[in-house]
């Protein structure tokens, strides 16, 4: 079965994939020189920047998220399909999925990256992560079901079980959602569970290399390893996770009995399965500078799945929101370019600056002549998040949540919606 | 295993369920005079009278929910447990739960209502139903998904299906969804689905008595059978549901083909098995005007699981949430009254009146001397919701998202989170 589509005589761009890359991708196609179709399995695209804040009961999902068909209204020649991609037959131009199939004349692989558990079944069983904006609801929902379960034991080592928490990978990510989670301890919990000696609750960072966000500057990682600590986060540095299994949690180090491990620690792409294309060691499909699959002028892939084969030493650019957008940009101009039979331009990454923040008050930004810390940090952390949130509606829900937990040292939203059943692995 | 509580020299009040009865109740009770313990099944109290906006995509779950720790942070003596209570033993005071057991002095039940089905089990299997926060949130994906669906198939049958939307029985929840589904027929899916002809889409209300809102006066009754036919829905009085296989509802006037059957036409108390209490021809434990289990002075049932003997010919007050709220205050008072060797006084409801809204600019307002409808009714009607709402935070955060719906003709939240599996029962 074909999927529905109207017939127009413009060339189609199938786009796969509605993260930061497709987004921009399918917002700078020129809608009188091609018919759009953009493929996603939800309806809604993900600020994932964001995704912690609703791990730790700060925002509500409806916040961080956004309806992929209302940003592409009153475009014409522009059609959302919620679909899950199958397999791609480049030969005939076609593309499988679970609601029928499609043919395409340009295709766009922007799927992003999936955790990397590095061949280590026992952790990827056992370990929750955080990729996807359910991830982050089920993490919301564990974390506060550990207490409650915490308050009902009188087993002190199970106890201690629930209310440690191991965070695997020192990465923004994993920095950030300490910090969260470091405010909870200190502000939140106490409150709600006045029976339980909160001090218990112990939250360990493990990291394999000799620093925490390593991809930012030598004076952000300083800053915010000094930060952590203060928050009185176990930060292990030079320590790699060997086993998990569900209650203890084994380091090259030592061993930390714990019912909730969270894996930050890698990465990898996220390709269709049976694309004819080089991945490289991270699955990252191997594009050239104009993001093109082998040498085809007709199948891209931009943003966290592709690695761009010429740049930092064969490793491509590093996964991040601003890349994946600014590949999505450029493709976008350059697919316009080609249909008005002028040239491409080769992809080109402006940094504008890394930042994270580490609880209340507590940020790092490195801009590129410029690298601070503290407070003032955190303020411009916050307003640009604010603006980077994609409409008006939502920056003023998550504008009111931030006020609120700001002056109140409260947080609204700590409820178990979705509750998550474990396997119980009582140690 | 006993539940872990501290153990004091107060008589302990068990309260099973926190909807409107159980919160005032808990709320009214003295610190000083008992150990208070709330159970519920979740770890939130749900703004019932709002989910249908959650259905709707009008508002975000989170809003009209509230984590109950909070409600009672600084109480000394009050514990909240989340928990399903299992079986009651009323000769040796004790309550059995998925996480223990727990002793009591006094046992009060607030565990509501559900859905009555009238043993329909084919309706039961396929209809939903909204009595749930996770109920609004599934129905909120099937409205969706059925679009998503809809726009997928060239089977115009399939197509109707997907598109006809029955709601059965005419009462405030069938009302107010309806009129929030027409908002969005009218005003949002024409833009997100502009390849759909949205006329085809059909609201149908299903109602057995000869006029809607029938608990409410006939001018409300009148005017809003008037709201819903300019909004074009279908409103079939007199009129029964007989039948329900998942794809056609047969009615004793006609039948009409949908996938989505939204069930709200009768309710019934939901006790807790093996209470020795008498029930009524809902569901209810009948209770004497002080809310008492026969004549104990030990077991009390009060909300909508509790009617009143000597109200309204046995039937007791209707299923609100005010008549919940107000029993659990008066409850409370009396408790507090016993404690202190006082009277206890018969329970007496204040009608402060009820109102309903059919969509945009239109509500139904019924105070004891003034019946009035339309624009200002629906003014006052946002304004004590808002106000009804439990604290601050939700409040600006409801705020801004009924702004933005009233300025921008929008709505935020069209979020498939939740994907819902139906069976599939093509005809």
């Amino acid at each position: 079965m074909q999927i529905n589509l109207p017939q127009i005589d413009l060339p189609r761009v199938v786009i796969i994939g509605c993260g930061f890359a497709g987004l921009k991708l399918a917002k700078t196609l020129d809608d009188k020189l091609f018919q759009t179709v953009l493929l996603d399995k939800n309806n809604y695209h993900t600020f994932q920047p964001l995704m912690y804040q609703v791990a730790s009961s700060g925002l509500e999902p409806d916040s961080i998220v956004y309806p992929v068909r209302k940003v592409f209204k009153g475009k014409k020649h522009f059609h959302f399909r919620m679909a899950t991609v199958k397999k791609i037959d480049e030969a005939n131009k076609n593309i499988s999925t679970d609601i029928g199939s499609i043919s395409y004349d340009y295709l766009v692989i922007a799927t992003g990256a999936v955790s990397n558990y590095f061949g280590m079944a026992n952790i990827e069983n056992n370990a929750l992560s955080m990729k996807s904006l359910v991830d982050s609801l089920d993490l919301r929902s564990v974390i506060l079901q550990n207490f409650e379960q915490a308050l009902n034991t009188s087993d002190l080592k199970e106890r201690e079980n629930l209310m440690n928490f191991v965070i695997v990978g020192a990465g923004a990510t994993g920095v950030e959602l300490a910090g969260a989670l470091a405010e909870l301890k200190k502000y939140i919990l106490p409150k709600d569970y006045p029976d339980l000696d909160i001090r218990m609750m112990q939250i360990h960072i493990v990291e394999a290399s000799d620093k925490v966000l390593s991809n930012m500057s030598p004076h952000a990682s300083a800053k915010s390893l000094k930060f952590l600590k203060e928050l009185g986060i176990n930060v292990w540095l030079n320590t790699q996770l060997k086993d998990y299994d569900g209650a203890l949690a084994t380091t090259t180090k030592n061993t930390i009995p714990t019912k909730t491990l969270i894996w930050t620690a890698g990465v990898k792409g996220d390709p269709i399965h049976g694309i004819n294309a080089t991945l490289d060691r991270s699955n990252r499909i191997v594009v050239d500078n104009f993001n093109r699959i082998g040498s085809s002028n007709h199948e891209f892939a931009i943003g966290d799945v592709a690695a761009i084969a010429s740049e930092n030493e064969g490793k491509g650019h590093a996964m991040l929101a601003s890349v994946a957008g600014q590949q999505g940009v450029r493709l976008g101009k350059n697919l316009n370019a080609l249909a008005r039979q002028k040239d491409m331009k080769a992809f080109q990454y402006t940094d504008k600056g890394t930042m994270a923040t580490i609880g209340r008050f507590r940020a790092v930004v490195d801009l590129s002549y410029f690298k601070f810390g503290g407070f003032f940090a955190w303020f411009i952390w916050m307003f640009l998040h604010l603006m980077l949130l994609i409409d008006f509606r939502n920056r003023l829900v998550v504008f009111v949540n931030w006020a609120w937990s700001f002056f109140k040292y409260d947080r609204g939203i700590r409820l178990i919606i979705r509750k998550v059943k474990r396997t119980d692995t009582t140690s």
